[in-house]
């Protein structure tokens, strides 16, 4: 078509900017925002998806919402110091923060993750 | 004044009409209900001064809310199985229910109360 340049861009071409991922420091993590960020049954269900140790992704944890829901949970589980995310190409992986979790709070996870499975 | 009859009422003529009080049995308590009610600053607050064991008023209790503010989250806290609410004429008594919790949700409210305390 007269008057319109057409460009073709390689895959290298293509700048990914990924939204900044801000986590609460170990000391930050706040009991009443650890709680109500667990008071919500799929996120517990991230969470002890999460609990094995391994490293996730969004859609490979089974959850009856749509994507843009489980966005938003693990936001939520990430502001409160539950989860860490990184960025890994277009991949968002999420880990529990047990470590901090565990010298935070002890025990609460644990016996979080117990009421879970009941 | 003529027409205008006066009544004249004892305290044993009035019947105080206290509003139900209706509380989850042990095997309703849910998890996320649970945790919902435990990620108030205030209400965290609550918990701890009703963990000595003791029945206490709403008033007896130091919170920097109003009375409608405190009493909401009572029921907040009895509607979830947290505290146990009776009325005992005028006065509202509330109380921790501690061995429900712990059968249900083993360790769960020490961890939260020692978080509390920290």
């Amino acid at each position: 078509m007269d008057g319109v340049d057409t460009v073709t861009l390689e895959a290298s071409d293509v700048l990914v900017v990924a939204e900044p991922l801000p986590h609460p420091a170990r000391r930050e993590i706040e009991l009443a925002s650890v709680l109500h960020a667990l008071s919500d049954p799929m996120r517990l269900r991230i969470v002890a998806a999460l609990a094995t140790g391994e490293e996730r992704s969004c859609k490979s944890i089974d959850l009856p919402v749509v994507k843009s829901t489980c966005t938003h949970h693990f936001r939520v589980l990430r502001e409160a110091g539950l989860i860490r995310q990184r960025q890994e190409g277009t991949a968002r992986l999420n880990s529990l923060r047990r470590d901090d979790l565990d010298v935070r709070f002890p025990g609460l996870l644990a016996a979080v993750l117990a009421g879970a499975r009941n």
